[in-house]
């Protein structure tokens, strides 16, 4: 599967999977749901205050009469019950509405009904590039700040999972850095040398590791081929790209989507259940790409 | 001017520029500079293994027989012969060929003949991308690793400078970061203000500094306008990106060589003239860009 067609025609062939959505009632999410049931990726339950949610639906001119609607007015308790929702079984994702981000979180961090598993949560990005021949996951853009080398192994851990229920058997993963080359100096080329050793020790299981690589190394055979780099285990052929910290995924993630020809969805991992975090600025299609990568995880999890 | 063809139309109504060029037994060297010449971008001096450049011509079909050459077998002379002639002022921008990029930088910073000015050195690339309506130049993605907030005034100062040369009067300067809110916890973000705040108070000139800003809200007038961002400086319109350190500069340079349709040269600046450094994974086309970059700083300089 290397792009997001592929993803939908994988999840046309499971059960379909239902979201949970804290307080529903934001337009760009309703629209969102609205497609996502239309094209078979996911049902959706939603969360919040009822009456604002149909008079939303009703500003946009969406039919939402087919969707199981959970009338709770208080936002944080819309945000406890829809996450419980997920917690219980009754739901097999779960998706930020108008609810900010911080008291989102704290539903999915809840000790009682929440999605914890232990494992640190992470952010993970699917993009279809043209021009690239794989599908690309990015991680991470837009949670852990400063990973440490134990967040890195626990981001690659996430995102694997996530590559393998995309159907990806044994992904590529290439630790990025600004060279290709162990720099005592540069941090990020040690740390990113010591998970590709961890990999090889059977320390990271699942994939293979292989860093610190440039970008061009990373995602361009030519260049690779051209570096002269064939004794390396990517050869411009990544699945996934770790950064050194969230300034260098973001910015990178950023510049994809606003000067190349892309299609991206995004979810975040670590937890039960895979968990839909948009934004506002992210595009409709971005938003709808992001419920079908979470359908597909849960799909695996289901299994 | 907001392409490189706008570039070149500049050049052609200068006198022409000369390159003196460090060890130029290189072919992708050779081939860029007949390209330069052939463009009436730059004529070059070739300083090096005089019997060793006519063989490497030979070799890839390339008549050199217009240019000057100047005999001087071993390397770490012919660097320091070639700064010297653009010390002396008779060439006007000096390039490395087949010398590693150590003994080349040495001979950029020798105290006699070389290049030197007081100001920080820092990288600069220049890019054309499709879809976004003006040049935008980086900095700094290849030279300094981690940038001090002194180094990144040094940056904005170098960067200020080429793009006066290349025509944008006050151009618009966005210190980039995951995030465009200030966040104690994000140095980035903290020294992005800083640099706004000395903009503001006139310590930063000839320019207009705002940050911390996100990708999106640095180059997407749309993202920009869908955030709200409408009591910024810069909304969707930069001209120049400083990153937060190397890696976060690096990825995204490549990102762009590699996923978006561009064109982009480099060069290094704080010299007395400007200096070309491009590497051997560079196309064809970047290195002729790079000299068209220089010749046009040489120009801004002359005057």
């Amino acid at each position: 599967m290397n792009n997001f067609d592929g993803l939908l025609e994988k999840i046309a062939q499971c059960s379909m999977k239902k979201l949970a959505v804290a307080v529903a009632q934001d337009d760009a999410v309703i629209e969102a749901v609205r497609a996502a049931k239309d094209r078979k990726i996911a049902d959706a339950i939603l969360v919040g205050d009822a009456d604002k949610i149909k008079e939303v639906a009703a500003s946009i001119n969406t039919d939402i009469s087919d969707f199981e609607i959970v009338d709770v007015k208080d936002n944080t308790e819309a945000a406890l019950t829809a996450v419980k929702l997920v917690h219980d079984g009754k739901a097999d994702m779960y998706m930020k509405g108008l609810i900010d981000t911080k008291g989102f979180l704290k539903s999915v961090l809840d000790k009682e009904v929440g999605l914890r598993t232990g494992k640190p949560l992470s952010h993970v990005a699917l993009f279809e590039i043209e021009g690239y021949e794989k599908m690309m996951f990015l991680t991470d853009v837009a949670f852990i700040p400063y990973p440490t080398l134990e967040d890195k192994v626990g981001i690659i851990n996430n995102t694997v999972e996530v590559a393998h229920a995309c159907g990806i058997e044994c992904p590529k993963v290439a630790p990025v850095a600004a060279v290709e080359v162990v720099n005592p100096k540069m941090p990020a080329t040690v740390e990113a040398a010591e998970l590709a050793k961890m990999n090889d020790e059977g320390k990271i299981t699942g994939c293979i590791v292989d860093g610190p690589l440039s970008m061009d190394l990373a995602i361009d055979p030519e260049a690779a081929r051209h570096k002269g780099a064939t004794n390396r285990k990517i050869v411009g052929d990544a699945d996934v790209i770790v950064f050194p910290d969230i300034h260098a995924g973001n910015l990178v993630y950023k510049t994809l989507v606003h000067t190349a020809n892309v299609k991206n969805g995004c979810i975040l991992t670590g937890t039960k259940a895979p968990v839909i975090l948009t934004s506002r600025s992210d595009s409709f299609e971005t938003k709808v790409n992001s419920i079908a990568l979470a359908a597909i995880v849960a799909e695996e999890l289901s299994k």
